[in-house]
């Protein structure tokens, strides 16, 4: 081996474990074990401890560690779905996309920030990590409700527009100022890149899939879909939107296939391997020292408007279901996760954002995080206590 | 993303894209895939076609997939096996390393190499690469013979023994020359790590397994293993035996609970996607110009000795099982794979061996594995022949 492995064995070996643990703890505490992954990297990376400074070699480990996180959730958005979820949740999501759009951009222009740090921001408070409220559901016995069902739906439109959007302001970012032009030929990229890919790859996959029988390699669909994932990645980043938005489609076409495949569990071993390095150095990024009084007023406000803006824009087009069905939704729809870390990290790496921007969206992502789950442990009281009755009376039946 | 991370996605995909489609054109040949791989980075790499020269990213990451790539072998190697099989076949297969190794190293020195490249030769052609005469097997229907049983039993304690070879040969890298005491030391250090991983590793992960299920991550299993695996490849390199011997031990240490933690596919997954980096790698450091009518004679010597030393090895312990057992065990252990290419990498890398017997290694390596297919299924026509009878009988029973 050359001298440098066991450096480098090292360095993985402590970062996983370091984030692992952290993530561990944070799940006994009934708490996302993501944020403990970031806490892990705020702690140990070189504005804090300064224990670790990851190497340019785990920055690429990181990089392709957010392309599988991506591709993972990809796999789990079935385009079927969207047909059978309907109109209700198409339009929760494009009003839960706009209105945060709006108002985070608003906010901070008032503030006196540059248009593409408000940009930035703005499109850091559009996409829901709708991860951490299924569990949420799911552990209280609730997916099957009326609520739940529209909060699942919306989160899988809500997804794509993130990306779309996302695809939009990472074009942005790479030409250093609003060229409309090249804007509107980056929005027009974008947007046929993800129309071609939510309504024309899956029937590329359907043609291809009696084929792939043929292949010899006993692991050939997995071959051909992590293929197709490094092709699709390099060819967003190629035309100028973020590299993890292909990998994000690439998914999304193996999605319908991936069960029949066996995808899944293995490409979930390759992102729990890969996503601690990710996860690890979004935090490594985080100057803490950064975080006086003023920055946390802001971060603050930010985040109150993440909350309210997903309440307005996903539960109001739901007021004819009655308040408690506004509030379920809306609070539902609010944590952000990955999309909202790596809209920062691009706008960093860009150099479009400062640090303080990127500290604030990274505040905004933690505390909608874990504010959601008991919120919506509070506003499901009334389901909770049905479906204990429910399993209650069953029992006695039995 | 950094600006390198469009130059990296488009490595990663061409080089997994082409050891892949050569993968796939050789297994349709009947050929062993992983060959396939090698000359895909031979044929592009900087000594042929210059096409593609790997970076110190990709260097990583196939330093990585040689992790892995152990490490699923050793999940894969049972322990429990180890005791089933007993006295015959770990007969069979210390014979089967001793005359590899001695056959090797004196026609090396004979040849008038030094000391350290003939140890370095007689340890590549030691160790067995048990998958492809196992997936022969498996497709002739011959798997349960008697023979078989051997062959597959002794490839268990070759893996072990090959690996505690190469431990000390890695060692003996490390001094540049041979210092006895240090020797010494050495070959106690990867003995005791040996033996304290098959005897005493299962039994702590035996320990520790009820406390699994308490862990909150739906993944625990895997992390844990993933964190083991990283460890002890670390502490492997750290007290001077390869990293990949620490990866092949931690997967020893879970094969009992592989299975029933759902371990093997997500780990595989792993292992199918950063596996192709590291035999390209291995094929873009071959110097195919060196291949001059003095090095094949050499080359051809070695693989000639490969197979007769593993037919005088493992086969004439079983001389009393009468000529047919001699040949299709002999024969059946003849593959080299994995661990004489990563002898052969550990010498070039620490510049104990020079480009050519690199070169002779590599070479050997692919005729026996290109060999033994045809010759097992020669040898077994018998065992195939009473195999098709006895389904035709079945069949027309019904």
């Amino acid at each position: 081996m050359t001298p440098g492995v066991e450096e480098l064995l090292l360095e993985l070996f402590a970062i996983f474990v370091a984030a692992k643990v952290l993530a561990e703890v944070f799940e006994r505490l009934s708490l996302p074990g993501v944020l403990g992954e970031i806490l892990a990297g705020v702690g140990l990376g070189p504005y804090a401890l300064n224990w670790n400074r990851p190497t340019d070699t785990i920055h690429s480990v990181a990089e392709i560690g957010a392309i599988f996180v991506l591709f993972s959730t990809g796999l789990e958005t079935s385009p079927r779905d969207l047909v059978r979820v309907g109109r209700k949740s198409l339009l929760v999501a494009v009003a839960g996309v706009m209105v945060p759009f709006l108002l985070g951009f608003a906010y901070m222009r008032l503030r006196g920030d540059l248009t593409h740090e408000a940009v930035f921001v703005g499109a850091a408070m559009v996409a829901t990590s709708v991860g951490i409220t299924a569990r949420v559901l799911a552990d209280l016995h609730v997916l099957s409700t009326h609520t739940a069902q529209i909060i699942l739906g919306a989160a899988v439109f809500d997804d794509i527009l993130g990306m779309v959007l996302l695809a939009i302001v990472a074009g942005f970012a790479s030409r250093r100022g609003p060229e409309w032009l090249h804007l509107g030929i980056l929005s027009a990229e974008a947007a046929a890149f993800a129309l071609f890919m939510i309504f024309a790859a899956p029937r590329i996959v359907r043609r291809i899939h009696p084929r792939m029988e043929h292949l010899s390699n006993q692991n050939a669909s997995l071959v051909v879909a992590l293929a197709i994932c490094l092709l699709l990645s390099w060819l967003a980043a190629k035309i100028g939107i973020a590299a993890i938005i292909g990998a994000f489609f690439a998914g999304l076409m193996f999605a319908d296939y991936a069960p029949q495949w066996n995808l899944l569990s293995r490409v979930n071993g390759i992102t729990e391997f890969l996503a601690p390095y990710f996860f690890f150095t979004i935090g490594s990024r985080l100057n803490l020292q950064l975080f006086g009084a003023n920055l946390l007023i802001t971060a603050g406000i930010v985040s109150l408007l993440a909350i309210v803006s997903k309440v307005i824009g996903c539960g109001l087009p739901l007021i004819r279901d009655g308040w408690p069905a506004v509030l379920q939704v809306g609070v539902g729809m609010t944590p952000r996760g990955e999309v909202a870390l790596i809209v920062a990290l691009v706008g960093l790496q860009s150099q479009m954002v400062t640090q303080s921007t990127y500290a604030i969206v990274i505040f905004m992502t933690a505390v909608t995080t874990l504010l959601a789950p008991p919120l919506v442990r509070f506003l499901f009281r009334n389901e909770i206590r049905e479906h204990e009755e429910t399993t209650m009376v069953a029992a006695v039946q039995l």
